[in-house]
């Protein structure tokens, strides 16, 4: 159950003069594989487009990548897709190459096993003491340079625990490790600006239109670490556990999950069911 | 003129799974050879244990890094050799392997070309638009994330423009693209404080070395864009240039090379001939 296709093609390597390896100069998309298709496929392929405005790097056509996503998830009742796009080879130096050849990478992973109190009665999680640096120019896009979730995630090796909570280098709350971040205070649902950090998870989206539909209020805003205490549901989100309700931070815990979590996460795995390629 | 060693063998790819690939989850050394021999190798690996230090990266014996690059290096009158050192490979996912394996490529490079005036009048830098984020876990290091340059270096094409100068996100001056920056104001010399970012350069300390042995009084500070206004001397370093005098700035022109910067330029000329590995 896994295989890699490297620009269409079989392989289980990549150039050693690649972008990716050399500077990070890329982008990736995680896409969860539910009876051998690709889901929210069109929210994956607009970010992945827009990172590809944001870095100057030719998106490929959507068309290829979805056949060749539908060649590796054939068969596959339940998978993660990972697609990553380079810049590809140039010659040393930061400078992009000026005739380009992007290289893409699609593998197929098994998907992980996680327990199912996760979803019914949340998760623990901590605070992470890595910090994410600011730079508007990279926030939002899922880009390669990660090392910041590396160190985050290095953090802690208890099962436990399933995500860390990050704060930006000024103290402003952003996200989890792999995942966007949400509180409901005082019946507001409320989740982080990412303009300065952070990755804009395509779970997010399904999130804030959920909320849209069902007319609960919400934000997109500055949060802090101290709203943490103030807020009366958490929870989290990425496109493989779709929503997971958070029960415990550091010491603080929360009821979970919360009657607007509990209804938000009906939703998402509505939309996650209804969805088709 | 070239030549690729994938964990000491020759080889041309890196597999798919590596977390340089996926991450930048890793780090580099760019090393002038002259002679056949890499210039001012403990320095370089002193910085590159640093590195393995702060990432959680297993560091390579150094004997076997130099035994390789020597391999590389033979009969080289002139070349650049680049180390990247990656966690290796592991599974999705950002948490690193319990038993990781790293990868270690060593590559040869032609020598750049660039016009002797370059160092004897001075080169012409521009500001960047593109900003770094801080971030102390990963200052001074020579990591794998590296888009901030890629982006800041894409901003121009003039081959007039040797360099450009990078800000952080709160406006503080920091380095150039690939470069550490000096700054000789009234007879002290400034270099910018890399403790929330940047690179902290091979010959930025064998320049500081240099200023003091020869009684130059220097401060590493926090410096803004206005400190360039006020500095009769501006110059650059890393490991392949040495030392270029700055120019111009933008509008502003400076002289160069001046006083002080001349006596540094030949103490690090002096400094590169005399080092044997």
């Amino acid at each position: 159950m896994s295989g890699i296709l490297v620009n269409g093609l079989p392989g289980e390597s990549v150039p050693a003069t690649d972008r990716a390896i050399q500077y990070g100069d890329g982008l990736f998309e995680t896409i969860a594989v539910r009876r051998g298709r690709p889901e929210l496929w069109s929210a994956h392929m607009a970010r992945l487009r827009k990172g590809c405005e944001r870095l100057g790097i030719g998106m490929p056509d959507p068309a290829v990548l979805l056949r060749e996503a539908l060649q590796l998830a054939r068969g596959q009742e339940r998978a993660v897709l990972k697609i990553i796009l380079s810049r590809g080879s140039g010659g040393r130096g930061y400078r992009p190459p000026d005739t380009p050849s992007p290289l893409r990478i699609l593998s197929l992973h098994p998907w992980p096993e996680w327990p199912r109190e996760f979803w019914l009665k949340g998760v623990a999680t901590r605070i992470c003491a890595t910090r994410l640096g600011r730079n508007g120019q990279l926030a939002g896009i899922k880009h390669l340079n990660r090392l910041e979730q590396v160190l985050a995630r290095a953090e802690w090796r208890e099962p436990a625990i399933a995500e860390g909570l990050m704060l930006d280098s000024e103290g402003m709350l952003v996200e989890g490790t792999m995942s966007n971040l949400f509180l409901v205070r005082d019946g507001v649902l409320q989740t982080p600006d990412l303009s300065r950090c952070g990755v804009a998870g395509i779970m997010r989206e399904v999130v804030l239109e959920a909320a849209g539909r069902r007319g609960i209020p919400y934000e997109i805003t500055s949060l802090r670490r101290k709203d943490l205490e103030l807020a009366q549901e958490l929870f989290l989100t990425n496109s493989i556990i779709g929503l997971w309700p958070v029960r415990r931070v550091g010491r603080r815990d929360y009821a979970a999950p919360g009657s607007v979590t509990s209804l938000l996460q009906k939703d998402v795995e509505d939309t996650r069911s209804r969805v088709s390629t």
